[in-house]
């Protein structure tokens, strides 16, 4: 039995597997199917916003001179502007101390420069008393306010939020340039395993967990495409990977048999169908991750136990994923007091699941106690993960450390 | 023109709006569908898991006790249990100082009960050298260790995540009941609206943004149905309103309109097919935000400032979609030190858009400038908001305050 070729450390892995990374092709759709898409171009105003001066209250339009020295006890009387006046007739005109009812939202008429708002005036027929000054400028919304003609108001790169869509929509842009989800498709290796769809009583052989939590991960920002169980077979792995590889898949997440057993096939494979770029990176849990490049294309070699995997998918696949999709945001992490001392050796990096505790005076993270790379429940009992580097030797009790929070 | 009968509290208008949330129906859907489904049992695993002893190791499968005394200079040596031996053949005999090639994961054979790791042994022909003691129990994953027969492994209320949804695959649980994602309608009201997709360029009007938004943000939690935007009109909102609750929607979104001027159709409407519970609320932006009942499905008549609108969401609707659907966990908060001081009037709930720094010591959150319910570029340059609550005067520079995050 072969033992791995050499255990490279976290950055070192990341680094090659980044050096893979290019981004995927752009395609434009519309802007209401961009929701967590992530923008492929830089989004310019092709016009002001607000389009022209509008009210920013409901009330009455006039010039604001014409509310100089109004007050509760000795209001100023305005005249509304009648609509039988010509051409002029939705213009407030100087010197003759008019007003229009207006609503949020509705272009201020020529003339107009400020809003009285529905409070501090009162109308009687084509008559309007206004209780209390407003200065030029009061309650209006000027064109160009928000975003000026020309200006960037989204950044390429950027993952695309509800508020986002919004922005298009008011600037009218209907589509815009993304980029395109990669397609990745997912095998997982292994005799002993079975589809979770295929059981039946007295079945002796373990679930297939890597192939629908890969899924469920890589679906955030590319198209994970489920190929299924292959079994420890040399040349059936072999023709799964070129198959699929040619059949269109962009990459491919190929988990279990990644150990140093006699089934370590998967390593052999990619080696034979193209490079192995590594094989045992220095990370706890997921040691025998590996990566591989296969005509072009970037193969990701799993652990088969599940933790391993979804470990080796936050610090590697990722990161990776993000590149490839353009994604320049990182994702927002919690910072928390350690509750209790996290060990660690140095010269591995950890990935360490923990529950988050709300106190008074902030965050806690506690450690989950049964952590072995085969324990499931050590995931759905935590909230999300720290990295502990490999230059550091664990956490003490009461050290501040950064949080990521599972989507 | 009426002005608001009467601004309540968010509190008073977060009661009453929860007052009607009753959960959606229950559906059994594929566990491999579930991602961000929320889940509507208790699921209890029917299995132990893992289902037998396991190697946690590659290796080789001994009685730990035959390899007492083992060193690197004085190597125990250990016979392999060859397939000729009968019924019991891949069986560890006691006394007979068996060992049998194990990988990580297989089921442990009968008598044995520890796994000496490939690093510390040399096989050659049937014969193994250990040069390490391992105790009984080592480098093995016993039955039941991750989860036992009949343990709670989720519970109900659950967001599903990607590793829950491998906690119910290795479990062989192939469906699992979720909340039926209710089907919201959505309105926007206003001669002055264009729907983006129809821009031509010369157009005056405004683009409806809010449909897309209100979509984009219900799309987390239920099934946003776009009605599209219907005119200033007292007959033609009260037949849209109608008829998108006769079709099937659970309940709508309507916005625009909800302001005190004349078009303010919409809370008269609801009063007129059902019951308007309040209209106006102490919030800012969001202030002219209504609720009622119509054939017991909630409306809610929100604001046309887009900005207005997503506080009114994010204040009164997202607590009650969490609700409907039975989410019980709360979003996790992002604690901050604000950067300056953030005004605010006692008696009045704000929404307030920040920027997130990160700076060697924390996170500081810094308030948006310019803020008004109209700028839509208050939100894309912020990173989240913060809700300063009613009875709290602002909030001083260096003060703690906690953000939600965008989605």
């Amino acid at each position: 039995m072969k033992l791995f070729r050499k255990l490279i450390p976290l950055d070192e892995a990341l680094k090659t597997v980044l050096s893979y990374a290019k981004p995927t092709e752009i395609e434009e759709i519309g802007f209401d199917d961009a929701l967590s898409r992530v923008l492929a171009e830089d989004v310019c105003s092709p016009i002001d916003s607000p389009p022209f001066d509008r009210a920013a209250m409901d009330g009455y339009a006039i010039r604001g001179e014409d509310s100089f020295g109004a007050s509760p006890n000795n209001p100023v009387l305005l005249r509304r502007r009648s609509r039988g006046e010509g051409e002029k007739k939705n213009e407030i005109m100087e010197g003759e101390k008019n007003y229009l009812p207006i609503q949020t939202g509705m272009p201020m008429p020529k003339g107009s420069n400020a809003v009285v708002m529905l409070e501090y005036a009162k109308e009687r027929e084509d008559t309007l008393e206004v209780f209390k000054p407003v200065t030029p400028g009061k309650n209006v919304s000027f064109k160009g306010e928000d975003v000026k003609k020309g200006e960037e108001v989204l950044k390429e790169g950027r993952l695309l939020k509800s508020h986002d869509l919004g922005m298009l929509a008011s600037l009218f842009k209907s589509s815009v340039k993304v980029y395109k989800r990669a397609k990745f498709g997912i095998i997982s290796t292994g005799d002993e395993l079975l589809d979770p769809k295929e059981y039946f009583e007295g079945e002796k052989k373990i679930a297939d967990v890597n192939s629908y939590v890969l899924a469920a991960l890589t679906k955030k920002n590319a198209s994970p495409y489920i190929i299924g169980i292959v079994r420890d077979d040399y040349e059936e792995i072999k023709n799964a990977i070129s198959l699929s590889l040619e059949e269109g898949c962009d990459g491919l997440l190929i988990s279990g048999g990644s150990s140093v057993g006699k089934r370590d096939f998967i390593a052999d494979v990619v080696e034979d169908l193209g490079k192995l770029m590594f094989h045992g990176v220095s990370i706890r849990p997921g040691e025998p991750t590996g990566f591989g490049v296969i005509n072009n294309k970037p193969v990701f070699v799993l652990p088969g136990y599940p933790v391993a995997t979804m470990s080796a998918f936050e610090l590697l696949v990722r990161p990776f994923l993000y590149a490839v999709h353009g994604v320049k945001e990182e994702r927002k992490k919690i910072l928390a007091i350690a509750s209790k001392k996290i060990p660690s050796a140095v010269g591995r990096t950890d990935f360490v699941r923990v529950k988050l505790l709300c106190a008074e005076n902030g965050y806690y993270a506690e450690p989950i106690r049964v952590s072995g790379s085969g324990i499931l429940s050590s995931m759905t009992k935590s909230d999300g993960f720290v990295v502990i580097e490999e230059n550091k030797e664990g956490v003490e009790e009461g050290e501040r450390i950064a949080l990521n929070i599972y989507d």
